[in-house]
């Protein structure tokens, strides 16, 4: 039978499955769920059983379960280890969504509901993909899912996990579908991620605050020094100053610029989307190219001193920053982290005391295309939207994919469904229903394709 | 009788004058204390009348009322004018107080209580000396008092009183103790006091608090761009880049200079009192030269973005800060205003919006030496204390000294008599009972000594 009939003839069964995979409230950031993390992971394990693994495991973590499950083919050469995960984002502010956000409504084409996209909508079709190729005794390697319950906290447990089970967890690649494309016009593959580095500054002058008249002009105001800080770490150019940040960049290649250039995208639309008259970065690059293939820098966060209505003269005592950088492939965190925090010692003024504290960070991660699994990716987009996806980089960090490179040595494949328009992590959130059963069909051709 | 022996015999009469005074909690920031504003006024009328003016009035403005007296002297040359205020800061946090802010107290040498020093004990203490002249008939000129009640909201009525009684208000010179003085070794007279320009500053970004890891790279950080506007205005050797910020500054004299140079300082001990390892601010320039005879530019307050606990990687839409001058003799306030207002509008970067509003501003002040009574308060002084008083600029700013001169075309001579210690503004503000004798004992001899 074809996928798409399968699709059809199946598909109230899909959405009775998935939304009681949705309406178990899963959030993962809010303790009182604690016992809808194992609901769903349980959940999960009746579905992946169903779906056709030979074993299905929930494994304990020093926060929530991980469900392992594996289907094993006789003569296979070639392993999958599908990773989603089954926590949801918050679904607060409650009163700004159109209809329940645990009750799955499908309305418009598109399914609503927290988690409908992210990550149990892709999650799910990457499971119904499997359910297929199982059925239709279409499978023609190994298939291994790990499903985690933390990814929207950070996935703390994730790490040890990956170094516990590594032997259990071998695979050639690594499949994962929970990203975006650039447009349903658009399809796309994320072939890169940028890393991340993150710190807090705190800039200390005198002991208590001063009073402005008093001792204005004669010491050193730490918000007046802590901008000064700021002020130095980007150029003119829109080029970071942190000596030996750009070192290891790894840089776009002359063919990756050509397919940047040939990607849809309407600046004017964008600057409007977001109400700027002018778009600002790093020379001799595009908008694209600056969001996701090259290093930015970003204060997240300042303050100091009087914040309230009126006017205080003052010379706070403490001003402090979060500040952060996106890395690029080959950047190492902890070496960029290193740096800055030399660099900020190197020009730290006289007069204020500067620490830098570290926060966290994550390796971007970077996937050739010319990787096997890349090449059936693209070909399972090519079967079911018609169109041979564009490789974009993005500008976002996802630690975990970098993570699985550096612990278990494997390339990751992202092949995510989600649209701008899906409201991932805010009320609303929905995924549309061409995608759903696309999506399922380019994951049974990836599989198809696989050499 | 000598002013000592006045003061000796009738020292427990003052004290139960100002005490009944301060006993009223004339807090002007705080509406509930209405009723005690205008009690506190018609005490002092009381003790004004007692003491021997010829007349006293409670006059009304759209705020608290202004007390005026008058004394005339027949055959009077010259007229004095003392100026003071009734009203008082809060005196929250109440638990921070040793003893009770409105309950005075006497114990080590000192009055305990909000209003001590600032300004209930040092415009008595210039009750006390008109009263001890009139009393022995030493007075030779005519003396006027005005008291206002809202100097610690920033006098929002008493310039419109000022324009009102042009001619009521008609005197030689301005007489004002409500300053503070070097040290008690260092008796000290105000030559000096800042100018202020205050404004707030926004920098608008996208319409939305962006993901960093979407935008980071590709559109201006209304953070970062508001370090850079703050970074650029002053330069490495602490002057203000404002174009043409300094033109109308007059310099220190050489003599003011080397008047300066004498003044006991030690740095060590300013720098060890707020935990400072290093001053800071304009080259060629002493700190209580940069302090008080140089302009500066602080910030005083900034914020944007996440100021919260861990880490969020977010572009801010709108980032803001309160930014100050302080300004020095001759320098416009309203001018320098707009000439900020221009220079960031000519600084301000591409793909941010950045708007400058003028909060509040004043004019500095400046006393000539020569100033026949600066001479007389020299003299008084040196009676009094032994010594000859410092002439020395200030740091804050009273706006009101600078419109006695701009409105009246009076100048007015500081005679103050605070010290460090005095916590003003703060809980357990005190007042020294050896300087509150003397003090009287140098304005009497202020008034014996003009010419």
């Amino acid at each position: 039978m074809q996928v798409r009939n399968y699709i059809k003839e199946n598909e109230k069964r899909f959405y009775d499955e998935l939304f009681s995979l949705i309406r178990i409230p899963s959030v993962s950031a809010q303790s009182e769920h604690k016992e809808d993390m194992i609901r769903c992971a349980e959940r999960w394990r009746e579905l992946l059983l169903q779906a056709g693994v030979d074993r299905c495991d929930i494994m304990p973590t020093s926060g929530n379960p991980i469900v392992f499950a594996e289907k094993r083919v006789s003569g296979a050469v070639r392993t999958v280890l599908v990773y989603g995960h089954y926590d949801v984002m918050p679904a607060e502010p409650l009163e700004l969504w159109s209809s329940a956000p645990f009750e799955p409504e499908i309305r418009d084409g598109k399914i609503w509901a927290r988690g409908a996209d992210d990550d149990k909508g892709q999650s799910f079709m990457q499971l119904k993909a499997f359910e297929y190729l199982v059925k239709n005794q279409e499978l023609k390697c190994n298939v291994k899912f790990i499903l985690e319950g933390e990814e929207e906290i950070g996935s703390p447990s994730l790490d040890k996990f990956l170094r516990d089970n590594k032997e259990l967890l071998k695979a050639d690649v690594i499949l994962v579908s929970d990203t975006s494309m650039i447009s349903k016009a658009t399809p796309s593959l994320t072939t890169g991620l940028r890393g991340l580095a993150y710190w807090q500054i705190k800039v200390t002058g005198p002991n208590r605050d001063l009073h402005s008249g008093h001792f204005g002009g004669a010491v050193a105001n730490p918000i007046n020094e802590l901008c000064k800080i700021i002020a130095r770490m980007v150029d003119e150019n829109g080029r970071i100053t942190i000596p030996g940040f750009y070192d290891d960049v790894v840089d776009m290649t002359p063919e990756e610029q050509e397919n940047y250039a040939r990607i849809p995208f309407d600046e004017e639309e964008y600057k409007k989307a977001i109400d700027i008259t002018d778009v600002k970065g790093e020379v001799h690059y595009s908008t694209l190219e600056r969001n996701s293939c090259r290093p930015s820098f970003d204060v997240c966060g300042i303050w100091g001193g009087y914040q309230g209505e009126g006017s205080k003269t003052v010379i706070p005592s403490v001003a402090q920053a979060k500040v952060s950088t996106r890395l690029v492939a080959n950047q190492d965190h902890e070496k960029i982290s290193k740096m800055f925090v030399d660099y900020v010692a190197q020009i730290a003024p006289k007069g204020v005391r500067v620490e830098v504290t570290p926060m966290h960070g994550g390796e971007a991660y970077l996937c050739p295309t010319d990787h096997f699994a890349y090449r059936a990716a693209e070909k399972g987009f090519y079967k079911a939207f018609g169109q041979k996806p564009v490789g974009v980089r993005r500008g976002g960090s996802i630690p975990i994919i970098a993570n699985f490179e550096k612990i278990l040595g494997i390339k990751t494949i992202l092949m995510g469904f989600g649209l701008e328009d899906d409201a991932i992590h805010s009320p609303d959130e929905n995924f549309d229903i061409d995608i759903f059963r696309k999506g399922i069909e380019a994951i049974v051709e990836f599989y198809n394709n696989l050499e």
